[in-house]
């Protein structure tokens, strides 16, 4: 048999992996296009937002003083002079007692500092108006800057944009944004069973799970997956995949029979190339302890275990690492049952979520590991670490959604 | 003032604008490009997985009648008459006594039942096995089916694809999928103050937010978005800018000058068409209260408040429960605080997330309800019942990402 040559935790590889990983390439992205993707660099504010005083009640546009003392039974008279009209600099200014009717979102006329809400007050004749509440300097209005000041920070490097970020950045005028260029990923499927899903298989024939739920996987994460032919386990044809991979992407992954002797092939092809790097052979972890990383000069190949529940689960796990991309929202979840654990190696356990008297519930979804089913009745995953002997059932757990 | 003609309930409003929205096209997808599409069918499986009892090990096919009583002092004797290969129906079967190499995934040849694990074999001679331990029958086997079987509901229509979930559909060959089609949402955004975004703003002016926030919002939600060129407070502009929109899509997204004549102006135009019915005009909740919901024939027009943050607010809500796509993760967290709220009505708060002692606190965004830079802080809302006076700081609330 075969031996693992560096096994390490998975905190190590991915470690070992982001100390490789070129850093991703920058460019500017229109800002109608960003959405998920992140920040090359931190924006800050080119102005200030609002960037007037700006009402935010329909009414009349006031100087404070002038309110002063104002009640139901002794308001105070204002004269309106005229009419502040939305998206237009007031062509007037207010001088004592004097008003003007300003709808929401319309700009202060010099000499006032507030807005009386219509509801508080009368119309009293041509250009008379009754206030019958007084408003302190600044009550009903956006001050410049106030929202945001030109200059501040909005976003750091490294965020991920939702719609609300753009939203503010519209508000902003910024109409194209430095994000980061997504990953190129090459996937790379191997196996002399394996078989195109398009093709009825042969018994002892299983088709192709890998090429499609690792490109989606890796779309998720908002990258961009290549998926290659089908390779035999043969170790020319597989070189020959690698070096086409490695020139046209950043990174590949490959999966393989998870037997010994198709590993080693494997991994006799990727340190066969000039500049090659082991990382680490064997993970302790589990499922995914076959997994494997290679360095090639500035490119990396993770291999990841054939079957494709442990090849997505590792997947998983390594990049929500390795591509952060925002928060990370796990949930808690009340575990409906013990998990057994061995000491010394980190395990991933798909469970499914419920809900029972407005808490989750976490079913661990355990049974024969070779079960594809698992994986489509998950919800999510929890992580026993290594120092852990299990999970018990009862305990609040964190799962993290996929 | 103009008047809300129908405040509704959120609840009510949502039942009304369901019961008016036209079901979703259906269209077959090929499975790669499927990730986010959700099934507009039931998906049921065509055969069996695995489709062979198959090893889960790398080891020796036996029958395991022939291992009984087999142990480290007195081994079972085997004679091993051949290799199963991967991808292969072996062209042998095994009588009393005999076994045969078998790799993981490798098909079982007739009259074998079990695998014995090579850890647990020795190999004596040219092909005599030694075997130290007995396996029970089904022992390290998959069986035909186990995992799938045939005819078995693998998802039910309204599932969100997932990686995971397409690696199934892969495994069993399905390569075409029945997914929804996704609505065409058109954006109108309005207001004489509204500029495009790349245009500096005179003072009193302010930059379209909605068209790019609603935009991404509706794209999150896997719909179409189809923004429409800005429009001045004008009924015969608007009029014909609506029945453009009404003409390319299912859905059109409205947001106009929040300020009451504005509303009106728009209520108007919608009401001015053949076949119009208002569905709603005025909701009890906070932000959004001035939305309005119109049907003309079957399509389906939303008003928004013109304020972009009570704008995405509101489409957040209302698509959240329009367009449901997967399990609902709220997720729990402590709150930091009081939040006040009218009873009658739904508030929808932003909160800002963060963690303590391994549980996620939730700080509510308030101020000043104009700030763009809430929504942007904002992790995603608590919603406060119209029946609820309030959430106490320290209770657990749930919270909606955004």
């Amino acid at each position: 048999m075969g031996e693992f040559l560096q096994v390490v935790s998975y905190q190590e590889a991915i470690a070992r992996l982001k100390g490789k990983l070129k850093p991703p390439g920058e460019e500017q992205c229109p800002l109608i296009q960003c959405r998920g993707r992140v920040l090359s660099r931190a924006i800050v504010s080119p102005e200030d937002m609002p960037g007037f005083n700006r009402s935010s009640v329909d009414g009349y546009a006031v100087n404070a003083n002038d309110s002063f003392g104002a009640s139901e039974s002794l308001p105070a008279f204002f004269q309106c002079i005229g009419e502040v009209a939305m998206g237009e600099v007031p062509a007037f200014s207010l001088n004592t007692g004097a008003c003007a009717w300003i709808p929401t979102g319309g700009m202060l006329p010099a000499g006032s500092d507030a807005a009386v809400m219509v509801e508080y007050t009368e119309k009293l004749g041509e250009d008379t108006i009754l206030v019958y509440r007084p408003v302190s300097p600044g009550e009903n209005v956006m001050r410049r800057g106030e929202d945001i000041s030109s200059g501040e920070e909005l976003f750091a490097a490294g965020h991920m944009l939702r719609p609300q970020d753009i939203g503010l950045l519209a508000s902003l005028g910024i109409s194209w944004v430095p994000v980061y260029q997504a990953y190129s990923i090459g996937i790379i499927s191997s196996g002399d069973e394996i078989i195109p899903i398009e093709v009825a298989p042969r018994p002892g024939q299983v088709r192709d799970v890998n090429s499609y739920s690792l490109a989606a996987a890796v779309e998720e994460k908002g990258h961009k997956a290549r998926i290659y032919p089908l390779v035999r386990d043969n170790a020319a044809e597989l070189k020959a995949m690698v070096e086409t991979s490695l020139a046209q992407n950043d990174i590949t992954l490959m999966s393989g029979g998870s037997s010994v002797g198709i590993a080693d092939l494997t991994l006799d092809v990727l340190l066969s190339f000039a500049g090659a790097e082991l990382l680490f052979h064997g993970l302790a972890v589990k499922p995914g302890k076959p997994t494997l990383g290679v360095s090639i000069e500035d490119k990396l190949v993770i291999g990841l275990p054939g079957h494709p529940v442990s090849a997505l689960m590792m997947f998983n796990v390594i990049s929500h690492q390795l591509f952060p991309r925002r928060k990370d929202f796990y949930i808690n979840a009340r575990l409906t049952q013990n998990i057994a654990s061995q000491p010394g190696r980190d395990d991933f356990v798909p469970v499914c979520l419920s809900e029972a008297a407005g808490q989750w519930e976490a079913c661990p979804l355990l049974g024969k590991s070779g079960l594809m089913s698992i994986l489509s009745r998950a919800d999510g995953y929890v992580h026993i670490n290594a120092v852990e002997q299990g999970l018990k059932g009862g305990e609040i757990c964190r799962v993290y959604p996929f």
